[in-house]
């Protein structure tokens, strides 16, 4: 099961506050990304270590008390592995990842633990009320970038149909292998690695119940905004 | 929470093989509303009964055997409750229900008990393989129409944003209160009902594990066919 708070389309639009603690969040899962109150800096799970990336570039961990806006999060567990001897950058990579999925209507938690030559990453420093919309937050952003690394990529695939919802496609975050660095990631150059993913039919999503939430102007197509901050 | 079996983009596209068992359905929820294996009639559950409304109109209670490929169910707890005493056609009793929203950006379980001067309901036949896409599926429809009868409607309002996964807006189907004959609902006129809304902001979909969803060319704009089908 996939768990996630909020929708993405919130977050684009501006609502920031944290509705769930992590420590609540953690019972959802030992892997996944998102942010944090505030949007303050990248969240990153991975075997049940939940790291906070400041603007600074460090993965510091993360006590329970802080909160969540939005993230996504799951018990990970391989059903499909693969070893990649080949380098790739980022949309190699995740063409090769497609042409292993059984579907693309199912979602997937995607791990990769490899050897990268490059891999850009950033991270967001807390807002200030009123909020700025994502697509302007993100102006403000570090870049930081890491020259042959070792480390592993967090994230999921999920499927077209859930724009509004999730982001569609694939969504990595990175850390270092020892787990001192990483940030959401915009590019990357991989030696070779070794993918894992989790597949998953079962999709869970709590919503906030918050007057920023509510009264969000959800449902409007905001691709545009998504792809000015993913990239 | 309310829990969905597969989307209705999958259901416009023909995927119709039943998925899970009713009787397994019926641990998410006694209320609800969708379709059954081969879309053979119209799903309602109403206080833990499960009736398939079968081309004839008639409301048969179902076995647990029986399984489906597209339903959405809660266990229906009352958290608003309004009292309309005027005359409403199906878009003025919506507006009515909106206006009463503490967000548009959540889900609701949506129950009139209602005495009604008109309700047009269909049901759709069993479907053969190939299975048709549902905006030509539904031209097999039987059409109902009842005049001055009492009875309710059951069916769950969901947010734009799920556009894809569910009907965005609202999704009701009625059933007479002596629990005998009803079906999807087209149009109405209500004379005065009682309405109740669970709140809702926990949504679970589990997908099936079938070849014909995995090969649905989901993620397109289905929003056409979607209208030919539910009016």
């Amino acid at each position: 099961m996939l768990y996630q708070v909020s929708t993405i389309d919130a977050l684009l639009l501006g609502v920031y506050d944290g509705v769930l603690p992590v420590s609540d969040l953690k019972t959802h899962g030992d892997f996944g990304i998102g942010t944090f109150d505030g949007l303050e800096g990248e969240m990153l799970a991975l075997d049940g270590n939940y790291y906070q990336i400041k603007t600074d570039g460090i993965a510091y961990p993360v006590s329970g008390e802080i909160t969540t806006p939005f993230a996504t999060v799951t018990y990970f567990e391989a059903d499909e592995t693969f070893r990649l001897e080949k380098s790739a950058n980022l949309s190699e990579l995740e063409d090769f990842l497609d042409l292993n999925l059984p579907s693309e209507n199912l979602f997937y938690a995607v791990k990769v633990d490899g050897n990268f030559s490059y891999v850009k990453a950033r991270s967001v420093p807390r807002q200030e009320k009123p909020y700025l919309q994502l697509a302007d937050a993100v102006s403000s952003q570090s870049v930081f970038e890491f020259e042959n690394v070792s480390g592993t990529l967090v994230g999921f695939r999920t499927p077209e149909y859930v724009k509004g919802v999730n982001v569609p496609g694939y969504h990595l975050h990175f850390i270092t292998e020892n787990r001192s660095a990483g940030g959401h990631v915009l590019d990357l150059e991989m030696e070779k690695g070794d993918a894992a993913l989790d597949i998953t039919s079962i999709f869970l999503m709590e919503l906030p119940a918050s007057g920023d939430f509510y009264n969000a102007e959800l449902g409007q197509n905001l691709q545009e905004d998504l792809e000015k901050v993913e990239k």
